[in-house]
């Protein structure tokens, strides 16, 4: 069976560092070098040859460069002969550009898919797209991850009576169902409008929450404005207290400030698919280092990785046998 | 300037027919042949040489029939020689497989954009896609119209007093904004959940509906579940008159049946980007030929068809002047 | 080494379960689910990882129908991170669209060829192509086998005394000379013209036929008519009775009561390629299905599939060592 | 409307120059120059950009040489911005490699077709294909002329009492038929089996040749072996007195002393897709370049070439009305 | 003729700015917007369809950010159906990565080039580039100019007595060569060894350089390394004035501090093809817009762009016709 | 683990022959044919399937059949299902024509590159490329080997007192810097104008070269007047002795009457890259087939190639450990 090899950019080497101790595989180096004309090579330090290559890379900021990174480590591995090139992005955050909803742009989400595979990508290796459809922006085989089982098994344990996950927006509370039901608490969700790319309204919630506690789930917190416009809402509808759940914890901008201050937050809990922010002690993270090393050994190994979401999200999971009638 | 040849598979000539009236050509003919052994030939009867070939074919069914008609046609413009062909669906029916919700299967909307641009199609012209994504399937221009307009149309002159437009799901709730706003109106959404393709519920309506009477607006009415499902729940909330309007009425299975005997309809308007359906008098269709038709023009003449859209829908208009502060 | 997974869509399933039962592994279950409107998904129910996946799928009626079904399930294989996507296809349907034998329109065997591709196939096996040129039409490797060893089996052990083998079609006439060989046999040819596609006339016949037992041999017997013109032909000539074995037994419109009510035939043979047609008893069926696992077995093994015709047909057959002079 | 621009490698220069005399317009300098390790360059010497650049090249012996001559003007011509690049291969030599009746080897006619898609081509215009499938292994489109009309006019008002067309091969009676056809001649077809590349039996002629003059048509002649054969066969059924008429008389190895010498043979015709031979006064010579100007011209004005052939053939007319029944 | 729209990036608008003024058209307008998480989105804000789109954008630092920048408007262009789309890279930064000096790097120039293809450009315009053989790394035409005309112009009546042009690196000394023919001045020139990306070492100069006035000519001016280093040698050997020009003056890092504390050296000139450094009045600048501006004219009406180059520098300019022997 | 197989065209067997001896496998046979029509056909004479083949062919003349042979076999294999397919090109003639030196030329190099992976190959071997830059022209991974440790082998434990290496080109220089390392002697090098393919002028020497003898190093020698033009500077200079050696030897033209016969040379070696001159007895030819077969070993193990160059060149050595500060 042919070799690993694992490269990190320099998004968040702590991440690749774990994944590949999870997974028990030295973490390559590489040799990332700015010329003077601001241009950049990365070299590769160890054989790449007929070995399966990973490259762990978020797209955080800053973002272009370490785009470029990508790129530039996906073509080395590539020219050096690599069996299989996987490009791991736990956060793929073009995946925001995904429609035309204003004419003469991009759809980044499909261009940037595009730029991997010029580059030679083989293989993705993704958690929690802003949209599920960007997975049919690539040409290339997509594993989507969820982490919705690790942040459930934050809150098991707890007290979670009287308890209700609140969804900040009904486009994607098909996701907060699956986290409900694996808690087995009822679900609530927002009615949101987006105004700019950090403002928004909720004009409504959907299901029941006065009188009770809250967990907020969301995929990603940037600027953090959704998340406090809902915390508003709840609190207008009795509901005062509520446990912040988040898969890619950017914290841009204020929403380190925003999040801290705001009276009804009870804890804020985000994975590690992108770099800890700073400034924010109380923020707990849960990481999916090991679904990644995981996944990983099961792309290599040839084992189902759907199969890891058995019980956790019938979307992610492999077909159920039928019961007969 | 090249000139414009229109051909139409045998989906829905009546709708080609039209465009080509209302643009001022004649509509090519075409010869369809299947062989003993069930294979299609296709064959176009007039010189598409450095012309500009529109081929015009909605995805209805027999939906693969339809398919690889519309393939064969692409492929033999190409043959011959076309200077730039375009797909012209008005119903893109696999939009609808726009993302992996089950594993190992195909997101069967970006295998046909692919199988699309393996025939030799240059560009595409379509109307309502399933999921605005799905533009981002397509490794070829898109052109991509709404038919909200045509739609507000119908219903300007008419007695608007007391009404409210419905969006039986919150997740397009913002294509009924647009709409509602076409005609001064308030908006309201029902949150809708998809437990099989033709089976939903809705378990909450955002807005008040109480007393009034409803515009429910949906993309596409298939089997007319999702309708029924959301008049029965607007009936629940006093709401005991509604038209139904939508963009492409396919009205398939039981779909006029249900339609034709719920108490709460007053009217069903749709357009004619797919053919109407039998025994189903009372159906009113407004015409989108004219907007097929104009948007063929500017393509061909390289003016804006973004400015089509100018006044109806932002997302579709062209990008708006600032105003300075 | 990897594993084989062998998936089979709703064209012949049979066949299908045949070539797992030869190969000694379990056909592996598939899902197809029509939409309401109309549309196909197919789910592949079992791990495709690291394997080499076959998808068994003959273009038999409905051909767009079964076709669209085998671009779904080698696009979800693909997706699913197969190792290698082999498209088994018995019967290649389009075969016979091969030239531009009119202006406009599409070279349809060429066309479906770039469709398998744009899907993701990464090699074709299949039998007995309509023309051999075919074979260039594809991009990927294909595996092309013969039927003639299977049908000349057949004849092996019955009384072939003043017998000949007889070719509708001098075009095709090498095939029958193999054919012949293998049994010891002469051979004649028919001059056949083509008027329409189940409309042709042979105006002549090559070779000495007159009082002799003939066995026919043809590619594909579709509506029949090619087969009951020479057999007419062969009858004026006092050839008055004949065996008919073709690989390709489609039997389409007429041709299963044309064959049973002609008065010269004594039997029909024809291979498993095709599902068996309706109200056709007497029709003699000899299994390819050991062949084609034979062929997955050697693909999967890294052998050579041409020594498989090692005496067989020089064509198929691997090269010969040269006799010094 | 772009300006043409016609260039000619070094195989056919004479004819590439009658071409622009046809056409109207200046035959463009071309500069090659042979490296010292026999690599080739070539530089087109007139601007090259916006324009429609024709390359007129027949792949004629030296071949390897002229292909890498024809393949080096059109990369030289893309990059010098050409709008469209059209090979004019009046010859296309490789289409005799289009199956694969060995196995282990190139389909040559293929790989051809992509290196010159490779290099750049968006266009090819031929004559006369060995087989009508290599039209198929081109992923550009080709217009596809013949040479019927031109050699059926060498005939005209000349004495054809008592005449028959004979075709050495069964397998392209087909273009014998259309021949025949526009000169009033019934048609006779040799029965040929291929030993080898220049080793032919012909072992029986369908229709009636005894007492009669033949006109014998073949698509090319390369060393003459199977015109010879036939000539024979012809002579043991009364046949004494033949003319010869070809596309692509290349006449190599012995074919010219060969048919100098045959007494049956009265004339010998050929067209100037490829330059004339060495040796070889007798031979008279139709130029297509009349032919190839019109349907370049005709590609330029984007009117249809098929058209050039009505009432010559049907296969490559354009679609004829139907007539009502 | 089509129109043509001429769109800037944030890299170096003034130039592109000049370049409209000196094509007579408007600078059309860009929106570029930066998402929370640092994601990019640009929008262009005028009409594209069947237009001509050039993109003005040198790749000067932040290099990363303005690449992305270039490629979503370029991906931009094409989804607006752009008829063709030409790059304007005055500044191709990335021509520096052009060979594996290393083992498991990228070739960044070549991974650039396409990148740019994969974004949908059909054509690149740039100026100078590293090495005339990065010009093979795109795949679609390169309109490559040079600036030695410009800058001789700038020395044109002059004082040129007793001068030299002195390239400061043997590999590209035949550029000093053509630029010194075109001023009548003889050349000289350093045998450069390069340490690092800003460490070079020249051991000797070849020509005659002492008691001269030089003229130093290099292609890009960076940290100014190379250039002290050769007035150093320069000096050593008894020219101690010397003027410095160049094309791409990025004056990184020290350069301008070195530069302008340097005691031989009596002016510095460069071009606009990047924007001018701060810090640095002395510095006179000739600008290359007109050329662009003409080369975008010529590209435009299908004239020759290596016309422009007559007389300037044979490798640019068209082919010159043979003296007779 | 996969078998290799190893091919040879006709270009330089012998070579062939001596690296599968040296990496112990069986050269395998390949049958060429040439068709009357000049068309060239290869058929591989072993089972390909699911091996890795390497085909040994350099470009030597006549280039033009043997890079067609290498492209008949590339395809060959593909279609035979190689695993894998390496293009062995142990001299890449094409690799001259690197750079668009006049207008409206093809780059040779990089189409040549084109045509390889258009016909199927997975990779290059190759040696010692006339720019490193060429590298970048191929889309698939190259490993590109260097000759100067073998030709230095060569010069070990010989008299090596006062003597010095020279390159003939500046441009070069670094390679002749490298070899001169590993024998522990000073450089020097020509500063080399091209006036034309054969005619070069050298005006000057760097370095100090009076009263040494000289080793001459070039990378390739085709007519021999660069090293001719050399030695007679070299001679001016007080160099009246000097060996030359070269890594492709190819000797055309007056190349071997002019090295002959030049009272400066005392021995010209070379390697085998190209077959051996005729009428060159004085010659020695150090192999390079261990050096490739060792190569070929390792990719097919997967191990590094460049740390087969660890301590000769650095440039394809693997990346070096840093030294702390």
């Amino acid at each position: 069976m042919r070799e690993i090899v694992v490269f990190s950019g320099s998004a968040h080497s702590s991440l690749a560092q774990q994944i590949c101790t999870d997974l028990g595989v030295d973490l390559s180096p590489v040799e990332i070098h700015r010329f003077s004309n601001d241009c950049l090579q990365v070299q590769l330090q160890v054989n790449c040859r007929q070995r399966d290559v990973y490259i762990v890379q978020p797209l955080v900021p800053p973002t272009q460069e370490h785009l470029m990174e990508l790129l530039l480590m996906i073509d080395a591995a590539r020219g050096a002969s690599a069996a299989q090139i996987t490009a791991v992005m736990p956060h793929y955050a073009y995946a925001r550009s995904d429609k035309k909803d204003a004419s003469r742009i991009s759809i980044g989400a499909r261009l940037v898919a595009d730029l991997l595979v010029a580059a030679g990508v083989d293989r993705v290796l993704t958690m929690t797209l802003h949209a599920p459809q960007v997975h049919g922006f690539f040409s290339v085989p997509v594993d989507h991850l969820t982490a919705i089982g690790v942040l459930a098994e934050h809150f098991r344990g707890t007290d979670l009576t009287n308890t209700v996950v609140v969804s900040p927006d009904l486009g994607n509370a098909k996701t907060a169902t699956q986290f409900a039901r694996l808690l087995g608490l009822p679900v609530a969700a927002g009615s949101k409008q987006r105004l700019s790319d950090d403002r928004v309204v909720i004009d409504a919630i959907v299901g029941d929450v006065a009188g009770k506690k809250a967990i907020v789930l969301d995929d990603e917190i940037a600027t953090g404005g959704s998340i406090i416009e809902l915390l508003d809402r709840l609190k207008d509808l009795g509901c005062t207290q509520a446990a912040v759940a988040t898969t890619h914890g950017l914290f841009a901008g204020k929403a380190v400030e925003r999040l801290r201050s705001h009276p009804s937050i009870t804890e804020v809990i985000s994975t590690d698919t992108v770099p800890r922010p700073d400034g924010f002690p109380e923020l707990q993270v849960s990481s999916v280092s090991g679904l990644f090393a995981e996944a990983i050994k099961r792309i290599h190994d040839g084992e189902s990785v759907s199969s890891l979401f058995d019980g956790v999200d019938p979307t992610h999971a492999p077909p159920q046998p039928k019961l007969p009638f």
